[in-house]
């Protein structure tokens, strides 16, 4: 772990910053299936220095529910989704990198979004925000990278969600990265994925407290509950919950008059991050941003998916996918890394035994690190070693 | 298939009669964790006929919510669950065999549970319902064996939550079958499953209308919905459904208003199955039956699970599983299949590479009936061949 200076600060609760920065568009923008955004913001944020040629740029696209705070700075001492991954002497190095994490169009904090307040009109956006797609969300990243004046990023990258949403940067601005990292993600969703994400929304919408999108205050806070509870067993996996919980019991007593409270471990364990999730999450924006994953589809830009491959310039690209991934499975990283080979792209696949399923790049670190840090230093022997198709 | 000649008046939409029969206890029936039931009542159904050495019957369990409605019959021509396993000249061979089919104690089609009146207040149990375990569903079953005059099954047979029974039954009657059927099923519920229940037993308690289970009429019609579709994408598998529906979409336009409705064909597929379910079983039975998958562990029957494995006497167990299965994995069968041969057990597990998940017992017959043809009419060196365990 690189050496923060500023972490220790946090650790006494002393105030907090904010290091989120803004880009406005001055006027219109035109979304990728019809309907404009009238000036809309992209919120993001930002660690290490943009050297003088400009290249040295890394650009990160999140997955739905995380903030542009990957990580912690002196500006915002609070640890980000991906403390370990980005800072000093770490994979992403911010040393060496000057790195950009985006929060997507759609989400809520700090970029335009249902939640957000239409200028033409004065109101909360709510359900007339127009239709959302990740080539919107790339689009958002665009205009910052624009507006910090870099032209060629050194890499674009994204897990999950922010895995498609590299996918939709790169085939709408081919020549803007020079490599491109594809972590727990897919060409499109297939239906089993946008199966539990149409039930996840339909949660949602089925809570009385969403009223038709109308919601004041909380919102429909069980539907919100509900929806993180089974995103929580479409993110982990089996395997790791035998090991963490067995059949364990919780050794308190049934409140009285709820004989199907929770039992078992692995249930507290569901409530507890449900729990934390509420009211962390615009529930209008999640279903905006559920939805545009469920839309995607790499095939929109070629007349194949080796078309849409064929097109983007970066010299390299890394997949990283996950045996144990439930969602997004083991079997769409290879499908991913088939379609650059046919495109005759220089395609590093990794396939990692990891067991906390598609949240394996937040929670098995000693799996991820190597991997990131042998791409970003540039040590191909060693990631070619790695590999599961021959270069 | 057989000929069966009251399919062709099925057709014509003829009357349908009943074939339900009745056990009822004459006294208390005292529970497995403690609590009594009144007089309780255990429907079946029966096929074929009993021989005169009374040495023929075959007892079927069933999954959590089919009714004891296995086959059609002379009696009832409406199609039932395993219409195609259960019948004449079909692999549990009605000509042959004297098959009996139990609804779950705490089921409500024709068993007594949650929904049936307590003869002690006159009033619906509704949650004044004891804890109930798949022990007391076996109990209800080995009541009408004891009834039917049957010292000795054939076999005891189950899918699912019904294999799970099927082993609660054997635990506790270790001599009462000569042969034991565990299909697509486990020893015991682990983290993975219970989480998917729970979730889908949180989704009916969170209904309003389900009124902490004093709910008249209808009930928690949208919790049982949602906690359908949720069985649905956990029963049936992602590589079927990427055969069925691929990315098709639904062609009707949105309902104005609701712009989240559903946009693919695999969510019309889940709204359909979920009206069906609709109405068809009640709430509070759900989850007494959710529950009592979660609690069932077969080692609770000996010191381990070998050494209640070693009390049961039955001389063959057929295990069969399905690669595709997500919710009763194969390596929950392969579990199985190494408690009885380390308890040396004459066991055979079949290991099938149907796509269609948990439901295939229901779904893939190509892939079940010579399988469980093999089993019950005795050729052993077929089902040898099928095995992926040494004998």
């Amino acid at each position: 772990m690189g050496t923060r200076p500023w972490n220790s600060e946090a650790g006494q609760g002393e105030f907090m910053t904010c290091a989120r920065q803004f880009y406005q568009f001055p006027g219109e923008l035109e979304l990728w299936r019809g309907g404009v955004l009238e000036r809309p913001t992209v919120a993001y944020e930002t660690w290490g220095k943009l050297n003088a040629q400009r290249d040295n740029a890394v650009l990160i696209f999140t997955g739905l529910s995380p903030s542009a705070h990957a990580a912690s700075s002196p500006a915002d001492s609070a640890s980000g989704w991906w403390e370990e991954i980005v800072g000093p002497h770490l994979p992403i190095d911010t040393n060496k990198f000057f790195v950009i994490c985006i929060n997507s169009l759609g989400s809520c904090f700090g970029s335009t979004g249902p939640a957000s307040v239409n200028p033409a009109t004065n109101e909360i956006y709510r359900l007339s925000f127009p239709v959302l797609m990740l080539e919107d969300v790339a689009a958002g990243g665009k205009a910052v990278i624009d507006s910090l004046g870099i032209e060629s990023l050194y890499s674009v990258i994204g897990p999950s969600m922010g895995g498609m949403t590299a996918l939709a940067y790169a085939a709408q601005y081919p020549d803007s990265a020079r490599s491109l990292v594809l972590i727990s993600t897919a060409s499109r969703s297939l239906p089993y994925a946008i199966a539990l994400r149409s039930l996840q929304r339909e949660m949602i919408r089925n809570d009385p407290d969403w009223q038709g999108g109308e919601y004041k205050d909380a919102g429909p806070v069980q539907g919100m509950r509900l929806a993180r509870k089974l995103g929580m067993i479409t993110y982990r996996s089996g395997e790791e919950w035998v090991q963490r919980f067995g059949r364990e019991r919780i050794p308190e007593e049934h409140p009285s008059g709820d004989s199907f409270a929770p039992d078992f471990e692995v249930e507290a364990y569901l409530e507890y991050h449900a729990q934390r999730f509420t009211g962390q999450f615009d529930a209008n924006c999640y279903l905006y941003l559920s939805r545009a994953s469920d839309l995607f589809d790499f095939a929109e830009h070629g007349s194949s998916m080796e078309v849409a491959a064929r097109k983007i310039q970066a010299e390299r690209i890394l997949i990283v996918g996950v045996a144990s991934d439930f969602l997004f499975r083991i079997e769409r990283q290879r499908e991913l890394a088939s379609i650059f080979k046919a495109a005759d792209k220089r395609v590093t696949l990794v396939e990692l035994d990891s067991i906390q399923g598609h949240d394996s790049f937040l929670a098995d670190m000693d799996s991820f690190r190597p991997v990131l840090d042998s791409f970003f230093t540039g040590d191909w022997s060693a990631l070619t070693a790695m590999s599961s198709i021959q270069p």
